[in-house]
């Protein structure tokens, strides 16, 4: 039942961010992927892969729906999951990070998948131990497979990413997203726009090679592909960009400004949506949005991330 | 290993209140529970009935003993299941119930078992998803599963629900199991009274043809079921009526006045008992109690649900 | 797949402490962890000896890893888990612990694993219902596991338990750990001294006949086994010994300590480890530790133990 392609293995033994992956280990996960999809959408929806291999979750912050989407993704490939969060843990404890891991691993555990809050912590942790680690978001740095699965998602309903121009609209400074998306889109040959309020593009981000903006309707005439970042309201701590209000009344999308633009676009978003902040619900609900194929998406990208590290 | 019954198919797709099945519903569910009941009994107490079908628990409310009855349910049917628990999730990030669901499903999940703190959240539901969805109490409207669980449990003690008459004594405004109880009990042809102070019977309910009462020994005397609600201490926000020592003088129900009777009377309760407020603790010990039938007729009912609106 | 001993049973129906426990039972334990041990080193870590058994880990603490390495012996054993725990539950609802259990085990579950934060909660328990019990911490009473897995991490490195010397180093007082240590070594002939501040050491300790020592550098100098015990930082309401500094002062232990030793000693500590506190990053990394052996032997020993009862 395992799928094959004609490359069968990856250059990393870790997923910690795309910014170490070849372009061929781009199209070989996306390529399982494809397969991995048909997969879920049979009656049958499982495969007995990683019988035999147990997989800990470990998710020192919480993300119900990444966590969920791993979880699913592990069941179906038949793997055994076990599932630690860390609030009420050794974490709070005192514990470091490697001491926290290490224990889980002694418990006879091959692959970690972990969200931390710390940009780094999952590349530290390849270097002191033997189980395969895949990073599930590491602060603002990398979140690979949200990368992966947003390219899956364009390939799948444009043909390729490869010459295709992709705008990333929103909260550049605070999205673990933006990151790994450029890396993972410009591997593959697309052009890369970022597009927000200048308080919220970091001044890096022009030496990545990637078109800097500020104004979303012209963002909307150049891209094929819109990938709108939320507004992460929960972080409100942050010194945010003057209001709610203006961001909507500058950066919001409506369904009608796609529609004026009089040519197919994509419309993408991570998830979880602000209706009304960075999207108006038409927009997020119209004919132009992908946004639920990429939630599918996710368990077939997830699948085939973990069936490929679990081979090496 | 499917139960046969001589009708197999319910006249609804998804389980949102006891006021939209018909009786014939009813007994369907209660007779497929009562096979269900003899393989929960046996030593392998698994079918495989719902193998490839996965369940999502979505509890926007916390409810250890509800959500653990229909795991057990779920996992004595060989589903796949995955909890999805409000806290720390999306929810709290802005996300709206639709979108939360519909992220879930997208994820191919088959079927969705909700608790919401608000009525007719699960109807809504029903309206813009595909998947299967089991009201598990939305707020204070309907409990489906408990109603039906009760009604097993009458079924089984005294042989029929027909012509049996069911006092629903305690805070019936703040309850979620009291309105599912009385359009299940009634559909069935039992006769139904509601007995409690005055502060805690709403206006409406006289409209659903049930007696009213205020004097919990006259209740007592009436009926053949005693179905004693619990006073939620943790909703002490509500300005309750007088106070709990009062509550307990007047409504609270001992071992002897359920033996001063004279006649065989069943007790119920739903659970968590607060022992020493709405019962003694003899009286919820005592050889009228059914108490824990209920919990183990619950995986048994919750197995029903599950499987007949599977076939659907 | 059964491991085989040449005793088969238990003399207990129930683990709820080390002091029920004969030396017997001790030994089948520790020969069947043996067995286990091997199986969870095997590719295929599975064996099917409980399927169809229904084990409830019932927390009403927070111990995330105490539960994983319980639910992860529970899968390798093919037993059905489901996992209780007390924040959100009907516990904050007021319900007592009796009502709690035999709620849970009216839904047909076969064995309850309970950690407590009150002494005696399980020996309670096992007065009252039938379903096995094993205790998994109950205040700081008895965590009767955690000894067995000490014991069989030192019948590892040693060959045997039986004249050995072990220290028990740290705040016996708050600790969980220590009397069932001391329960357990005793039984197996070995001589136990406990070494601490004055302050974190109980009066009673003396009748148990354990040596009593204050001063750190004797008690490694005395003894083959250092087991080390972690000051517990999260309970500070406790109005604590002079200071974590002071204390890390007299009783820390660095690597340094244990090599002037100048002959074989082993290292353990329960975890989570205090880096800085109670030892030294270069001690619990030396080659005298065997504190990841102890995790990778719990869950063999909880497999031992699980198995073992469910046989009753």
């Amino acid at each position: 039942m395992a799928p094959s392609t004609h490359r069968t293995s990856l250059s990393v033994r870790h997923l910690v961010g795309i910014k170490d992956l070849t372009e061929s280990d781009i199209q070989l996960i996306l390529d399982t992927a494809a397969q991995f999809k048909e997969v879920i959408n049979r009656p049958i929806k499982k495969v007995p892969s990683l019988r035999d291999v147990t997989i800990a979750n470990v998710f020192f912050e919480n993300s119900t729906r990444t966590r969920l989407s791993f979880e699913l993704a592990e069941k179906r490939l038949s793997a055994d999951v076990v599932n630690f969060s860390a609030s009420g843990s050794s974490v709070k404890k005192g514990e470091t990070l490697l001491d926290t891991v290490n224990n889980i691993l002694a418990m006879k555990v091959d692959m970690v998948v972990m969200r931390h809050s710390s940009p780094g912590a999952p590349h530290y942790l390849t270097k002191h131990i033997k189980a395969n680690v895949v990073n599930a978001g590491d602060g603002t740095h990398e979140h690979p497979t949200q990368a992966l699965l947003d390219s899956f998602s364009i390939r799948e309903k444009l043909g390729d990413v490869a010459g295709k121009r992709v705008a990333i609209i929103g909260d550049i400074t605070h999205s673990r997203v933006a990151l790994s998306n450029i890396f993972c889109l410009q591997k593959q040959g697309a052009e890369v726009m970022v597009c927000g309020p200048k308080t919220l593009i970091p001044k890096y981000i022009e030496a990545l090679g990637v078109k800097v903006g500020h104004d979303v309707r012209q963002a909307l005439a150049w891209c094929d592909v819109a990938n709108v970042l939320r507004i992460q309201l929960e972080r409100q701590q942050i010194k945010y960009f003057p209001s709610l209000r203006e961001y909507s009344l500058y950066f919001g999308i409506s369904k009608q400004m796609l529609d004026e633009l009089d040519r197919p676009i994509v419309l993408m978003h991570p998830g979880p949506i602000n209706r009304g902040v960075e999207l108006t619900s038409d927009a997020a609900d119209s004919s132009h949005s992908i946004i639920l194929d990429q939630v599918e998406n996710g368990v077939a990208v997830r699948m085939a991330v973990l069936y490929l590290l679990a081979q090496l």
